[in-house]
């Protein structure tokens, strides 16, 4: 049987991993310091344990107990086990999905074993929105994407918010990050990948005329909604594409966008 | 000169169009009723004006006067100016976006008027959230569709939230309320569409599959991302597509959805 601590007092230390999780600033600094992030509800917490991440422990409330009881006994977790109230008092919001597990990261893999691996990736820039993050994820697991490189001003993936949106691909598709900046980009050509900037610049090759190879290798990089891809990102791409958009439109949001040119890399 | 009026009551009467924005289900019944909308920011502000759409007023806070004041004369709509404090304590959010207008609904138009002048168009049902509308418009809009029909199960598109995340696409496309519902279904065989359902089953036709000719007018089919397209909706289509997953992938997001079929279906 797991461990179950019943919690009554909101201040209770054992509960620091689960303490502000809506004071975004204050969660972006500690859970990578402590290789913490928390994953929600029954699907995205069996995701994650899947995925191989230990369990620190749970905190949910009476009701999620029987639900949440294979998975307590399958990892060997503590339960911290309160009021719905004392959840929303220790976190800050309503925890809609009744159960919050404190998950231990992994060490990141190196970029080349996620080259090595994969035949179509994304690589991010600049998109520092959780929910962008999240939603490009799911998208790109969705499309049959191999991977993911982020560069270093991105969103965590693995922050509550963007795990959520991603529907817990953040587990199942193969990410790292792209350090050091930007020289680690060289890889991508050491590897063999064409390299294809997704922006809307008019002089740039339309989506549907791209042909690619079903072999050949490719990597699809994104920027942010507002800014784009920077120059060095440019730079080290061999290709400009863009999606055709209709006349005084401005843009697609960065993850339809993604969705779409997934869409039309994959095969 | 625009009519400036200084607020410093949030109780002002002639506030009631802005009171307890966040509140949904007060909204969702007062703001149809009353033919209001509220539109917020620059730019979606300037497209609600340029679709046609009479302003009623303009709330907003000093800062934002110079930028809005063009608007303001071309409307001749009249200003509540108050403190930034005050458009919180009034609409019950922090008023990022500087300034929020009290807009005029215009008549929907009929169905056929908006079949007839369209070769493309979307058909939504069960599709209740209005971040998920929003995003929907914008990426028809932005990938050449000619219109939009709703289901009367459908979230509004001139919600607050629907219109900002719709980037103000919502007065750019034509779209109408598709009723009486299921009977006004018949109008699209009527007037020449194929009928095009998108669903993630299997038997359904891939979307790489799909040929279209340029000439060729289409109705896609979309419903919600928990329960799908009725049977009604699926009776009344001619054909069901899929989008193409990768394996172990629930489903992709209804917007994500929406934009890679509509990139699909454009030409």
């Amino acid at each position: 049987m797991p461990e179950l601590i019943r919690i009554t007092d909101p201040a209770d230390p054992r509960l620091a991993d689960y303490v502000g999780l809506t004071d975004m600033e204050l969660r972006k600094r500690t859970e990578p310091e402590s290789g913490l992030f928390i994953a929600e509800g029954e699907k995205v917490i069996q995701r994650a344990v899947a995925a191989g991440h230990p369990m620190r422990s749970m905190l949910l409330s009476d009701k999620w107990l029987p639900l949440m009881t294979p998975v307590l006994e399958e990892t060997g977790a503590t339960a911290y086990v309160g009021s719905p109230r004392l959840l929303e008092e220790v976190t800050g919001f309503h925890v809609h999905r009744g159960a919050l597990a404190a998950m231990q990261r992994k060490p990141l893999p190196e970029p080349a074993a996620v080259l090595d691996g994969a035949r179509r990736i994304v690589v991010l820039e600049g998109v520092n929105n959780h929910t962008n993050v999240g939603a490009i994820f799911r998208g790109a697991a969705a499309l049959g994407m191999d991977g993911v490189l982020l560069a270093p001003d991105c969103a965590d993936p693995l922050y509550r918010r963007s795990v959520r949106v991603s529907m817990g691909t953040v587990f199942a598709i193969p990410w790292t990050k792209l350090e050091p900046w930007p020289q680690a980009l060289d890889l991508l050509a050491e590897h063999g990948y064409r390299r294809i900037a997704l922006t809307p610049a008019p002089d740039a090759v339309d989506l549907r005329e791209l042909r690619l190879a079903k072999t050949e290798k490719a990597a699809l990089f994104l920027g942010s909604e507002g800014e784009g891809l920077s120059p060095r990102a440019f730079a080290a791409c061999d290709l400009k594409v863009r999606i055709p958009m209709a006349a005084g439109v401005d843009s697609l949001n960065v993850a339809a966008a993604a969705a779409v040119a997934c869409y039309a890399l994959a095969d």
